[in-house]
C-alpha cells in the first residue's frame, strides 16, 4: 500500500494475523507519515541519509521505516537546525515514517565501548569524543566536533527528539557492558527504568503526534528481562523495543527473546534494536518480532556483497568480470533492470562509488521483498 | 529534443545558425544514439561512470554527450569485456551518445607527465604504470593493474575503440610536453599526423557507424597549428578536436583558438579537448567551439562547490548550516526541487557521499541549462 493511503494523525497498530505455526505475526503500524507493514525491515540512516543513497531513492524503493540517530544529529547539524527546517522529514526529504533513538546507545558506547567492540576486545575510538560524567541526571560528554560539553538526560534526549520530529521516538536508557556483575546490572536496569519513566513524562507533556517505544533491558539475565517487561509494559508506551546487551551469540539472543517477547502486549508493536542480518531475521520472526533495524544490507553493499535469491554474492570476484546477467536474475530492482553484474563488478574494481550505490539499491530492494515474502508466508501459516 | 527523436544510422552535423556578432554558432550533431545540440557540454565518465552518479541519473539529466577514456577501459574491465557486453552503451546503461578518446593522452602523460602536472611542476605518479618504449609504431607501456606489457598503436587504439563502440572516436596521437623545442614539436606533429592517418585508415576499414574526429596539434605554435589544420582537414574526418598543449594560460589558449578555429571546415563539428570551466566556455563559444569536455562540474561538486546563477558556492561553509532554500533558487534540478542547501551542507559536514551525488546532479543540470542559454543567445545574435 502506498504510504499516502494509510497516513493517520495518530499512531496505531493493527494485528492482522497470528501464524498457526509459531508466534510470528503480521501487522500494520499507522503513523502520520504512512504505514509500516510488519514484520518489516528498518533501514539505518545515521546522519539522516543512507550511506550511498539519497533519500528520494530510498523513498522510491518502498523502505517503510528509516532509523536516524539522535546523538549524531545533535552534534551535526544540531537538532535545532532540523527543527528550524521543519523537522527531519522535510530536512532530509523523507516521505515515509522515521524512528529516532535516544542517543543513549552512542553515548554509553563512548563510556564503555560498544558491546560489539567489547566482545571483539576493541577499545573505544578516541575520535568519537568522551564521557565526562555519569550521574542519576544523565551523561555529560564532550562533543568530538567542537569540544563542547553536552548533557544528555532523559529530558534533553526527548527535547532533541521533539526537534527531530520522527514518528517513533525512544526513551533515554543506559547501555551497560556485556561483562557486568548481576548487582551492577540490576542497578543499571533500575536507573534505566527511572530514565525511561522520565522520558515518557517529558514526551507526554508534548506528544506532537509522536509514538514512544520503551526499551526493554536486562541483558541476558532472563529474570531481569522479565522484570523489565513487567515494569515497562505497565506504562503507556506505544510499543516496545528490545535493547541492551542481546548476548554474545545468536543463540543467547534467541534464548532471551523466547522468554521476553511473550511478555510483551500482543496489541502493541515491538522492535529488535540493531539486529537485521538474514539469519537473525529468519530466527526472530517466528518468535514474534515485528521490526528490525540494521545497517547490514547497506554496509554489505558498500563492501561489494549483494544479497540474492541464491545467497550472498561477492561482486568483486574476478569470476563475475564477464557476467552480463543481472546481480540476481529474479530481481526487479532498478539496478538489476539496468545494469549487469559485470558492470557493477567493474565499478568496484575501478573504485567508482556508483558501484556502492547500485549495490545498496539492490540490497534494500532485496530486504523489502524478503519481508514481503515473510508476511505472505505468515499469512499462509508457513512460518 | 528527446534523443530518440533524432537518432540516425549515420553521423551528421547540421549548422543551424551563425551569430551575427561573433563566430559563435548553433548546430546539431546526429548520431546513432541521439543528437547533441551545440554548443554543448560533454560530461567525463572516465571509467564508464561519472564519479558520484549512476548513468540512469545522467541520462535523465539530459547530458547529451559523455566522454569515456579508452586507456582506462582497456585496463579495467578490458575492451573485450565491453565488446562481449554489446558495447559501451549497453554495458554502462547509457542511452545517449558517447565519445571515446584514443588513450594517447593518458599514455603520454605517463611518459612525460601531463601538461597540467608539468606546468604545476609535479612529476608523474608512480601508481599509474610506466612507458617502456616509444617508437614509430606506437607506445609500449606496462599496465599498473597487472604488470602486463601493452602496445598502444594507432591500430590497437582503433581496435579498442571499435570494441567500445562509442558514437564518436578519436585517432591515436602523441601528446608532446609544453616545454619542447620547435624542431621536436615539428617531429612530434608529423608523427601525430602519420598516426592519425593510420587511425583513419583502420577506422574506415570497419566504420561500424562510428564517426572519427581528428585531433589538431601544434601546441601554441600558430604556424604548426595552421599546418595541422591544413593536413587533417584534407582527410575525410567527421569532425575536428583541438588537442595537444593548449598553452600555459587561458589567454595563450584563446590566441591559439582564434587562429585555429577559422581554419576548420564550417560544415563539420569541432571539439575542445579537456576544457570546460565556465570562463573558458564563455570565451571559447564566441570563437566558434561546438563542444567542450571537462570533469570540472563533477569534480567541483565532489569538493563541495555548487555552480549557481549567483556564482560558485562553497557548500561546506558554516554560513549555509541553516539555509533552507535550494542551492540555487532559480534551479529546477532534482536536487534543488527536493533538498535544501542546509541539508547538502550537512551531508558534506557529516562526510556522507550522497552530498557529492546531490551536488553533482545540480552541477550537471547547471551545465545543461547554461549551454541551452548560450544556444538561445547565439540564435538571438547576442553572443
Amino acid at each position: 500500500m502506498h504510504p499516502s493511503l494509510c497516513e493517520t494523525s495518530t499512531f496505531q497498530f493493527d494485528l492482522l494475523h497470528r501464524s498457526k505455526k509459531s508466534r510470528a505475526r503480521v501487522g500494520r503500524i499507522y503513523t502520520p507519515h504512512g504505514c509500516i507493514d510488519t514484520p518489516g525491515f528498518v533501514a539505518v540512516g545515521t546522519n539522516g541519509t543512507l550511506k550511498a543513497l539519497d533519500n528520494a531513492s530510498v523513498n522510491a524503493l518502498g523502505v517503510q521505516l528509516m532509523f536516524c540517530n539522535t546523538y549524531h544529529m545533535m552534534l551535526q547539524p544540531g537538532t535545532e537546525v532540523v527543527r528550524a527546517a521543519g523537522g527531519l522529514h522535510t530536512f532530509i526529504h523523507r516521505s515515509g515514517p522515521i524512528i529516532t533513538d535516544s542517543g543513549g546507545f552512542q553515548v554509553f558506547s563512548l563510556a564503555y565501548g560498544s558491546v560489539a567492540d567489547e566482545l571483539k576486545g576493541k577499545g573505544k575510538r578516541k575520535s568519537e569524543g568522551s564521557v565526562l560524567k555519569i550521574t542519576e541526571d544523565g551523561v555529560l560528554f564532550r562533543s568530538y566536533r567542537d569540544g563542547k560539553k553536552i548533557w544528555l538526560t532523559p529530558e534533553s534526549s526527548i527535547a532533541a527528539q521533539k526537534d527531530l520530529g520522527a514518528d517513533i521516538i525512544i526513551p533515554f536508557d543506559e547501555l551497560p557492558p556485556y561483562h557486568i556483575d548481576p548487582s551492577s546490572l540490576r542497578r543499571s536496569l533500575e536507573r534505566t527504568h527511572r530514565w525511561e519513566e522520565r522520558s515518557l513524562l517529558a514526551h507526554l507533556k508534548n506528544p506532537q503526534n509522536q509514538a514512544m517505544y520503551a526499551v526493554i533491558h536486562g541483558g541476558v539475565d532472563l529474570q531481569m528481562r522479565k522484570e523489565s517487561c513487567d515494569f515497562l509494559t505497565s506504562r503507556p508506551f506505544d510499543g516496545f523495543a528490545i535493547g541492551g546487551s542481546l548476548g554474545k551469540t545468536k543463540e543467547e539472543m534467541i534464548t532471551m527473546l523466547k522468554e521476553t517477547v511473550p511478555r510483551l502486549p500482543e496489541d502493541k508493536p515491538n522492535h529488535l534494536l540493531g539486529i537485521g542480518d538474514l539469519y537473525s531475521i529468519d530466527r526472530c520472526i517466528p518468535l514474534g518480532i515485528d521490526t528490525f533495524d540494521s545497517s547490514y544490507p547497506t554496509r554489505s553493499a558498500r563492501h561489494g556483497i549483494a544479497l540474492t535469491s541464491r545467497g550472498p554474492l561477492n561482486l568483486t570476484k574476478t569470476q563475475y568480470a564477464s557476467s552480463f546477467e543481472p546481480l540476481d536474475p529474479e530481481c526487479e530492482c532498478p539496478t538489476c533492470r539496468r545494469y549487469s553484474l559485470a558492470y557493477v563488478h567493474h565499478l568496484f574494481k575501478a573504485h567508482e562509488t556508483p558501484g556502492m550505490t547500485l549495490a545498496s539499491i539492490h540490497n534494500l530492494h532485496f530486504m523489502v521483498e524478503l519481508m514481503q515474502r515473510y508476511r505472505q508466508n505468515i499469512l499462509d501459516d508457513l512460518v
